[in-house]
Order: structure tokens, then C-alpha cells, then sequence
């Protein structure tokens, strides 16, 4: 029962020590995060399901939403010109977003000899439909958005190869992850959270669609958002242009808490005042008005996009939290990461975990585990060899760990 | 401007003094009917939002709703055997009910000047969630139902003929109706009112979805009775068939206001209580677990399908309420024959009328308007003619007067 | 086994003798007809499927399908003017018809000790685009037409009921019929009739989509044709004109055939050339461009819509042809009808059938089989009762004879 | 009109020099590749829809496409006992896959002072079908897939924006790309490429449906291969045996003729016989039997999943190939490394190129055109630093070109 780990240094200059980054997060009002954000709230809701009636999590992936934006009029609260008589104050969605969810369930289950059937479907439009209310405060679920539902049952022999007493891996597949999350990481991170965790519930007109690009050119880092505003929250143009100036500077202040860098920002750069083109909407949500989303597209399990990192296509959200190797082996190289980074304190520089799974053989068990290593000059990997094995061990042995994190929502895979 | 008013006397026997008679009516939670309320909802959803905000109607017909069965399981509430360890109690609707909104509306108004845009696939789909929320206690329009929206703009061509100003008839096409109603079908529409109305808040297991048909052999009247129980209401088999019993005894007295004929009553006939075969539900709608329905297949305009009276085949229900001649002359063939029978006292037996429009016409002039008369004996039709002149000639002339009813629901289409 | 047979005379006029009628027939063509002919080929399919594989056929009703009309632009063969660069000659389809195909089928059949999935959807979709090849040479279903499927399965309490070797009614229903056709009644069949099997092949612009109208007032009779015409087949306003003179002279030609009444005829009435609006299509077809239909809403299963005359709302077209009393039913009621006027010679001028179900028991023993005779003068019903009485019996001990007529297509249900 | 190009040299291994290397691709046949696909079509289709008809390429993004996996059951040529009485032989499409087409369009075209609509739909439709037919023999996309489309028109603001004749960039965004390839890299693209354009068509059994994953470890290269077989071209197991032992051996030769290394495959390593599991399919691709698909999931623009390379998460598939940096920069990114490193010979070992835009700016000028170079030892970037420079603004300043060759399907974007 090896766990073929396989460690070693790599010569690469630690991210922090190039000269270029460039770093993206959309955040969880884009199209793209929205679609992860249902599938994921499916994918607990159904585990859930399984758990508390069943005693385990039984096989899906519902890692498949597709968002067809609607078409909306948003205005400015006093603007007569823009506004149709018979819209609300702020403007109007014409047509609802459509959203479809698909993906796979396990639809019967057969027990005490017979045959129960999961409302699978009933439960899966009811935690989209919570999940849309729960984030987004200025949509209405009912009027503003269609919730369609495809998710069917699997094909069998999948589900014959899925056991989750075994815990086989459901693929060939791999999951990779690094740490430390260099500055730029971080303030792309944390410029979003901010927006969302303080800033949307002070200045009401922050809406939930916010896109974050970071680039750094050695030491001088720009942040570039793309802020939806809600069109009921802002007065005139003045007033949008006054959200903009504050959120810019209470935004620098903010990122300046991550780095000593030289900083600047740029928020809503397509506007075109004397054209009257804003980034005003009345949801808050872009995909009120053409802007489409799916799952998997966006933001990996660490919250980013992280081009000269590796990086995995898998999509996490949505995947079954027990067996999906693609969703289990992303989050568990990341968490790796970071436990082999903190114990080797300013010795490991970073750390890259690449683990590939070998399909049918159980989850703890995988066909390669890789840990690359920048390490400090002079240090050798050797030092930290039996320390890092017994992490990685650890993690593959525990991966119910995982599982539990998710459903307790302890960790975000998007 | 002639009205083309025929009248005529016809050699018939009224219903009451034929044989044999068969009525029938699908009560509002039967799937065509709740398909016709629906339609009907976004129609008058729409057509207030038109006059509101633009002063009048446009044109509309959103007389087009399918209704694709979902899949449920219901449950006794006492069952263990029947219940799967994750429903609720009384069972659990599994896949939801698919709604399509279909038809057709005004998507952009031309005033002042600029194009204002409708938001009527957001106005639809409230409408139709409301109409759900609002008739069906058991139901929850969250997740026991998907509801999408597939309402388009018209044909520039039928667009152009519609003109709310001139109210023109937009097709060639007629109406028909008839008056008084015999005892068959009071019966058959007072046995549903009196469910809907009454009793349904004093015996809880009773749902909406309920069929009525009555037959006449000379003087004996039976009544059949598909009557849909709410899982969660009803304990048990026992509890089933005492809420059967009742429902007979008091359904049978309150036949009796409307005739001194004998009468009969069968409940839920294809129960088979040794095969465990009940007509169970978790919503009081059958349409929960695969029965479909769609607009116009139902009660004609007077809520009640009579094979041996004159009916049109036009789905009234989503037309629009100003210029659908197959709309608006069923209405008012039906009133027009309820005031003429007034007008008529002992000796009008019956009156048939059946107006056929001419298209591009306004709708006050039609092509044909056909009274028939059953007249009592040695009475001749000549007597009336005049009065019969005016009563049609009211009603044509004033058909917005329809329109208003429809508007403040003292109409009902189906 | 009592056929509860009840013969009766009727004091009524026949048809021919009352003073004004009016008769529609929706050709194969129009939405509503579409719709009815793909719920009925997908019926047939099925049928031929369970039968061809499992000895007979299984429970399902597929008679509810919804058309939402597309959107699409015609225009003349040689006219600029309306033609978009982009476009073929004579117009184009823009936004394809959306065809929702839904209902019930058996989906798993259990035989020799396992079970057997029914490739259900996909036969049902091939029958569809079927239908609509064999149907409208000038649509194209791969681009013009997107056919969706969502039939389903039904629920087990009707599934337990149906079992096509005991024959059992599944509803409480009933079918109505008569006989003979009036004048009015032959001509509106014949003029579709005669457009679709003769004219259109010699006059290439007639599209399929025919809306004939016909009244009678004492003896003069007004055809009302709407016919759709093909584009690419119409050079101008002025072959536009051609056609609808050279249609208006031959149909009135082959209406001649079927009375000796004065005969009238308007063609596309709502046409109006100073603003080029003309009934123009690209395929044939109104459903191209915003018109929606659906299962039932058209003809009655005698391809007529008779106001005055006994009708069932029920949609024939897609139900089961082995124990759906509403098809049935409605059939045999009008065959019956048919060979009791021909054994009655000149003796019987019309004969009006109502057979009613009784739910759970045979097919071929109904609640009540009312015949409702117009006698000649002189002549008593009494003489033709025991013919009356086996020509009943007949056909409902051999209901199957209908299934097969059925499936042969022997029989039109729409 | 800066190209803002910034060339430095990093301190890393070539990829062949490191020790462990994983690399992906999904086929052709892959669900997501299938999406991919039919994405690309779609937009080259309305591409040259705008071209031929109005002269240059309009705003469009079809790059959402949602396949939602069918119901199949598959089975050997020669065997009885998994076959279903009504099958065809090797088994049959119960349920259709059901395929999804989104995302935005230009809908309306103004020219010489009117507008003409586009039938964007119709081409939508059409593309997909086309796409489906050509590709995937043993599909019938009449029976074995739906095809439905919401594309719909965008949002205005973007559209704004969009304007190509400027060709300005539509988003803040950036491309990646590397050369050369790496032997697994090569290895992982020709396995799939030789099923394709050579085996498949010798051993009927192959289906498109492919996955190869390869993996080195220092010397040792391991190709994983998950092969779709359809089943009406394999006899029985043993047949299935024969073809995977000698697809096997056709593969391990085509492999070594693009490494010297140590090479080993595993085929279909999922297969369980004695369970009689087997990767039997009807049609050659998964999707048929609930397998999920979406655009942007799968390979990046140079065929390939690499995660220790630089990638970025952007679904090229479906773009518009004029003004979308994300499609754009990919693959410039790609070509012009592929240029440098045959510029350098052998003195460049790696080049990685990454793209920045400039919102609102013309594509050919980037905030940023970063080159990365990993050069032979005692090599300075400085030797090729105007070859670079000059390589990078050739293919910004003719962007146009890639248009071009995506049009004439020269590029391939998945």
C-alpha cells in the first residue's frame, strides 16, 4: 500500500523573486463562479441527503450548470430619460436567466431488500434556488431567473466502480496545488473578499459581479476590478462616480495591508461617460443582461486563476466529495502545500504537489504523488524528507477529512 | 354598420325534457385547467401591466401552456411501509412538475418618440408563480415546480391587423353559448365550487385537482367524482375511506339543492384498497406524478364541457381580452343567451347564439350573430325580436365591457 | 356483460334542413394540426415498437405536444426590396420552431425474468422529424424545426389499471359521433383535401397551412380558405394574385361537386396589398413565424370542427389506440353512426352516438351506448333497433378492429 | 503605439530536463471536446454568415455549449443475452443526448438605412448538426441527439465596444503559450491523432471517444488510453480482447517513433470482464450514456492539458476570432513561441509568451507581451532580443491573419 511519493528541488526562482505575475479571481457574482457556486450547493445538499438517511454519501457529480444571461434595463435610481414607465425604480429585468442543471446522481437506492427513490431533482432546484437567494441580495429568484433541471442518472458502470465504503478513484486523473500564495495571490484574494465580506453591506451600491486581475512588473503591482453596480443604489452618474473614488481608495488601502509594493488600481476601465456606458446593473449580477457562465471556467480550488502556476482543468464544484479524485486530489495538493511550507518555515520557499490518481485503487492510494521543492539556498530537501512523507501520508489517509470540510463548508473550491 | 342579427325559433326539446344527458367538468386543479390558469394569469398580468403604463392593451395571447407531469411519491401520513426514510411526512414530490409559458406578446412599445421594452417574460413567470402560490395550499411553487418561459413576439402581419384603438377581429372564427344551464350542469359545477369554496378548509386531505362528470337516464342523475387526498392529511386507509364517506353524504346534499331527480354519487372509483391502489397525493394536483395538461382542452367558457350543447373548440383562456374574437364572442355568446332567457321568462326554454366574426372588422360587427330559441308552447319568437335585437346590440356594442370583466376577474374562462 | 344499449328518436331537424351552419376544418398544416400528427405518429411508433417486440402494446399516451411558433422572414422570389443579403430566395427561417414533445410511455418492460429499457425518446424523436418530412416538402426539420423530448414515464396507479390484454377502460370518459356529413361538413373536407392530394403539386406555392371556414345560411353557402403560399414559389404580388384567382376557381369547381347550393369563396381575406401584407410563408407554413398549437385544440376525430353538432373535447391524436376510451370511443361513435345511417337508407336522416366507460371494466362493456336517431317522417326507430342494437355490439366487441385501422393508418384521428 | 513587449530569460530546467512530466488530452470524441467543437463551428459558421453578407465578422460568442449525456446500452455484435429484443444490433440510444447551444450574437444588421435580421439561430442549428454528422460516423444525430439553442443577442454595452473595424480588445484579459513541445507532450497529441486519422478507419471498433493521459518519470513514459469501442463492430469479448491487444501494439510503435525512451500503455484499464464491464458503446462517444460535457473544460488551444505549464483557463472554443483576446492571444501566445524557438535553434531550449490586453485599446496593442526564455547554457537573450521583438509585433500587427486561419480551419482551438 505504497503512496509513491516522490520528492525532490527544483531550480526555479520562487515566484516572489520574478519579474512578472499576472494573477485573476472572478469573483462570486461572475457567470462562471455562479455556476460553480450551484453546482457546489447541489452537490451538498444531495451528499447531505445521502448522509443523513442513508449513512453515506452516494455517488453524483453535479458539476455541470449552464447560466444563458437574460436581458435586463438597468438605470440610474434618478434617471427619467433611461427609465420605461412601467419599470421599478432602477431598472427592470425583461427576460429571465436561464439556468440549467445537469450532471449525474444516484437516483434509486436499494435497501432493506427494497427500492427508494431520491427527489433528487426537487432537492437540487431547491439548493440552487436557496443558494442564488442566500448570495445575492438585489436578484429575485422567482421573477428574475429560470432554474431548469437535467441531472439524470449515471451511466452504470461508473457507478458500479464507485463504492464509497472502498473510496476507489473514479478516474485517471490529478490534482496539483501549491503554497505559499505570493502577494499578488493574496491581494487578488482578498480585494474581492473585502468587496463581499464588508464593503457591499456599507455602500449599497456594490453589486456581487466583481472581477479582480492583478499584475506585477517587479515591484510595481496593478490591480485592474470590474465592479457591477446596482442601478437603485446610485442616484446619477455623480453619485457612480463617487462609489468609484471611495471604493478605489478604501481597495488600495485595503491591498496595501498584503505588500510593500508600489500599488494602483483601475476600476471599471470600459466606461465611457459621454456615452453614457456604465457597468450599472439591477441585480447586481452581470448575467441579468447577456453575460453567460458555466462550470469550471473560472477559479480554481484556491480561489484564482493562476497562469504560471500549475494548474489543473478539473472542475472542482460540483464533483461528488468522496470519490472524485479530480475534486479530492486538487483541494488535498493544496493543503499539502501549505502544511509542507509552514513546516519548513523559511527553509521551503514553495512547494508544487502533483498527485495522480490510479483509477479503481482506493483514494489513499495513489499512482504518484509528487512534491516539488524551491528551497532556500543551501538548504537541502533531504532535511525535510520524512517530515513531508508524513504529511502527504496523512492526507491521503485522511481524505475523509475532505469530505467533511466540505460539507461543513470549512473549505470553497472555487 | 348592421349587426347580421338571425333569429330563430328551432323545433328541439329542451335538454330537461330529453332523455339522456353527459356533463363534464375538470375542476381548477385538473392539469388542462390549471394550464388554463395560468395562461389566463400571465394574459391579465400582462394586459394590466399594458394599460397601466401605455394607457392600453396590446396585443397578446399567451394561450399556450404545456404542463409535463412530474414524479412523486405519496404516503399516508401514518405509513411507515410506503415511506422512504428521506421524504416528509405524506410523501415527497421527487421530480418536478415542468411548466412551459408559451404564446405570444408586445415586446417593445414605439412612444414619444423611443422604443420602450417589455419585461414580459419576467411578468409571465411571476404571474404564473403567483397563480400557483395562490390556488394550491399543498403546493410549493419553489421546488415542486420548474417553470419556463418561452413567450416571443407575434407576426408582424397579425400584429398589424390587431389595433387595440379600432378593435379589429383578428381572425375568422366564432363563438357560441347557450342558456339557462339544466340541472346536470349546476350540479357539476356547484359539486367542484363547493369543494373549492367550502369544504376543502374544513377537510384538509382534499386537494384541488377534481373531476366531475354527471350523467341523466330520464330522471335518475349519477355523479362520478375523481377527488385527489393530500398524503399528509389523511392517517391512513381508514382515515382514506372515512373521508370518502363523508365527502358523499355531504357532496349528495348539496346535489340535492339543485334537483328533485334521484341522485347518485361514485368517489374515486378506480381505488383498489386490496392492491393498495388509493388516489393519493402530495400536492392535491395529480399533475405531481405524470399527468400533463395543456391549454384549451378542458371547460369551455361556462367552466363545463357539454357534449350535446353547441361549443366552440377556441382555448379562451390567454387570449387577448380586447380584440380574440374566439375569446370574446364565447363570453358574450353565453351572456347574450343568459339575458335573452331572462328576457324570455316561462316562455324561452333555451337559447343558442353563435357569433362569427369577419376579420378586419371591428368586433362589434360581426359577419353573423345566430340566435336559436327553444320556445315553450304556442309562444312564437316574433315577440321577443326586438328585445333580442337590443340585448345583442348592447353587447357588441359594449364588449370592452368583457374586457373589464375579464380584467377584474368577474369572469371566469374555463 | 350488458352493452347498456339505448336507442331513441329525436324530434329534432336533421342538419340539412336547418336554416344556418357553420363548419371549420385546420388543415394538416396548421399548428394545431402539426402538433395533433406528431402526438399521433410518435403514438404509432410506440404502438408498433411494444407490438412488433413484446407481442402487443404497451400503456402510453403521447398526446401532448406543444408547437412554439419561430420566427422567420418571406418574401417574393424576385422581389429586393424584402430580401436580406444573406437570405435564400423567397425568405428565410431565423429562429427555428420549438416542438416540445411530452406524455407517457412504458419505459422498461419486464419479460422472461428481466428487464428491457424502451429506446422511448429516441423513437419518438425519429417519428417527429418523420412526420414533418413526410408532411412539408418545403420545411426543413434538421434547420428550421428543433424537436425537444421530455415523455416520461407514468404514474403506476394508471400503469396498474392498463393492461392491454384485459382491455380495461382507463377513464371515466366518453366519445360522441354522427352521421351522416351535410353538405357543409363534405365541402370543408374536400377543399383541404383537394388542395393537399391534387393542387399543391400543380400549383407550387400552395403551402400545407389551410384554414377552411364554411357556412351555410338556408342555401347559400360561403367558403372561407386561408392558405398558406410559398415564397420562393411566388414571383411577385401579381403571381401572389394569380394564384389566389386560379385557387378561388378550382376550389369552387370542386366544391360544386358536393352540393347544388349557391356557392361563395374568400381567399386569405386578411391580405392587404397597398401595405404588402400578404399570407406569405417560407415553408408553407404559419408555425415558421409566431403561430403556436397544440394537441387537441383543432379537429375532432371526423377532421371537423361542428359547433352544432355533438363534440368531445377530447384529444384523440397520441393517446393509446388499445384502451384510451377517449380515442376510441370518439372513433367508433362516429363509425357506428355511419353504418346505422347506411343500414337505415333513407329511413334514418342522422344519427348521433354517445358511449361512455365505466372505468376498470371492459372496453367492450361501456356504461351507456345512447343512439339518438332523426327519423324520417312516418318511420319509427323501433323498426331498426335490433339491426341498430348488433351493428353496436359489433363494433364493441371488436374495438380491436379500430386499433389495427389504426395502425394502418386507415383511419384519421384529426 | 507601444507593443510593450518585456524578454527575460529564467532560471529554469527545460521540461525535458526535469524529472516528471504529466500531460492530458481529451479527443475529439470527449464530451467536452464534443462541446468544444461543436462551439467552434457554430462561431465559424456565423462568421462566415457576416463575411459573405455584410463583409467583415460581427460581435458573437458561442462559446457556451452544455451537453447533457443520453441513456445507451451498448452491446456486443454476437450476443444474445445483453441484447434487447427491439435492438438493433450492438445496442441503441434510449435517450437522446441533449445539446445545449448559448451564448451571444449579433441578431440585427443595420445597413443602408434598414436592419436585417440575422437567422443566427437557423446557422447555429445547422453548424452543430453539420458538425455531429461529419465527425462522429456511428452517431445518427437525428435519433441520438436534441439539439436546442438559446443563443440570444448581447449585451448592448459590450457590443458597443465591439467594433472590428478598430478591433479593439473586448475584455482585460491575457493569453499563454510555450514551445517547443515536450516527447510526452508529442506522444499524447499523435496517440490520438493516429486513432483518429488512421486506426479507426482500419478497425472499424474504435470509436472517437478517446482519452490519452501520459506520464513520464525521469526515462520511463506511461500512456493511459481510455478507447470508446462500438459495439456493433466487436463480435463478442474475445474480439474486444483482440482489438485492444492490438491497438495496444499499434500505438506503443507510433509512440516510439517520438521517443527514445522507455514506453508502456494501458488500455481501457476501467474494463472488469469477469463482471462483464466493459467501454462498450453504440455510437463511439460516452456521451451517450450520461456522460456531461461543457465548452472550456478540456484541452487549451494547443490540443493539451499541461499543468506544469503556463495555461490560462479561457475557453477558446466558440470566440470571436476577430476582437476576443482570450482566442486571440492563446494562440498567438503559441505561434510565437513556436517561432522563437525556431528562430533560436538550438540556443533557445523554451519559450513561454503571455499576452496582457488593454480593454478599449486595439488588439495589436497589449499592456503587455511578456517572453519568458529558458536559454542553452553560456547563451545570452540578448543575441535574439530583436529577432524576438520583431517576431512579436509581426504577429500583433497582423492578427488578422490567425482570423483568417481559423476560418480555413488551419488553427485548431481544442
Amino acid at each position: 500500500m505504497s503512496k509513491n511519493i516522490a520528492i525532490e528541488a527544483k531550480r526555479e526562482r520562487p515566484m516572489e523573486e520574478q519579474t512578472s505575475e499576472i494573477v485573476e479571481r472572478k469573483g462570486i457574482g461572475h457567470p462562471d463562479s455562479v455556476a460553480d457556486g450551484i453546482a457546489e450547493a447541489v452537490s451538498r445538499t444531495l451528499s447531505q441527503y445521502y448522509k443523513e438517511n442513508y449513512g453515506r454519501i452516494f455517488h453524483h457529480n453535479t458539476d455541470q450548470v449552464e447560466i444563458v444571461g437574460g436581458q435586463a434595463k438597468a438605470a440610474f435610481l434618478n434617471r427619467e430619460l433611461s427609465q420605461n414607465r412601467g419599470y421599478k425604480k432602477g431598472g427592470m429585468v425583461l427576460e429571465p436567466v436561464y439556468i440549467l442543471l445537469s450532471g449525474r446522481a444516484t437516483t434509486t437506492i436499494e435497501i432493506d431488500g427494497h427500492k427508494e427513490r431520491v427527489p433528487y431533482r426537487t432537492l437540487a432546484v431547491r439548493a440552487a434556488f436557496k443558494q442564488l437567494k442566500d448570495q445575492f441580495p438585489n436578484l429575485d429568484p422567482v421573477e428574475d431567473v429560470i432554474i431548469d433541471c437535467k441531472i439524470g442518472q449515471g451511466s452504470v458502470d461508473l457507478t458500479g466502480l464507485y463504492d464509497t465504503r472502498k473510496q476507489l478513484a473514479n478516474d485517471t486523473s490529478f490534482g496539483v496545488g501549491y503554497a505559499p500564495l505570493s502577494e499578488v495571490d493574496t491581494i487578488t484574494l482578498k480585494t474581492e473578499e473585502y468587496i463581499i465580506e464588508k464593503l457591499r453591506h456599507q455602500i449599497k451600491a456594490l453589486g456581487e459581479d466583481i472581477k479582480v486581475m492583478t499584475s506585477r512588473n517587479v515591484d510595481k503591482i496593478h490591480i485592474t476590478v470590474a465592479q457591477a453596480m446596482v442601478g437603485k443604489h446610485v442616484d446619477d452618474p455623480d453619485a457612480y462616480r463617487s462609489v468609484k473614488d471611495e471604493l478605489r481608495e478604501k481597495l488600495l488601502d485595503n491591498a496595501a495591508k498584503y505588500t510593500k509594493r508600489e500599488l494602483d488600481i483601475s476600476i471599471n476601465t470600459a466606461d465611457i461617460p459621454e456615452k453614457d456606458i456604465y457597468y450599472l446593473t439591477v441585480t447586481g449580477l452581470s448575467m441579468e443582461n447577456g453575460d453567460d457562465g458555466s462550470v469550471g471556467r473560472g477559479n480554481r480550488v484556491n480561489g484564482l486563476i493562476t497562469p504560471y502556476r500549475p494548474m489543473s482543468m478539473e472542475a472542482a464544484a460540483g464533483k461528488n466529495p468522496v470519490t472524485h479524485v479530480g475534486k479530492i486530489y486538487n483541494l488535498m495538493s493544496m493543503l499539502i502545500a501549505e502544511d509542507i511550507v509552514k513546516a519548513g518555515g523559511n527553509d521551503i520557499k514553495e512547494a508544487h504537489v502533483c498527485i495522480v490518481s490510479n483509477i479503481g485503487h482506493p483514494v489513499s492510494e495513489p499512482q504518484l504523488a509528487s512534491i516539488q521543492l524551491i528551497m532556500a539556498g543551501g538548504v537541502s530537501e533531504a532535511k525535510y524528507r520524512g517530515e513531508i512523507e508524513s504529511i502527504v501520508s496523512g492526507w491521503l489517509d485522511n481524505h475523509e477529512k475532505i469530505t467533511d470540510m466540505l460539507l461543513n463548508q470549512e473549505l470553497k473550491v472555487y
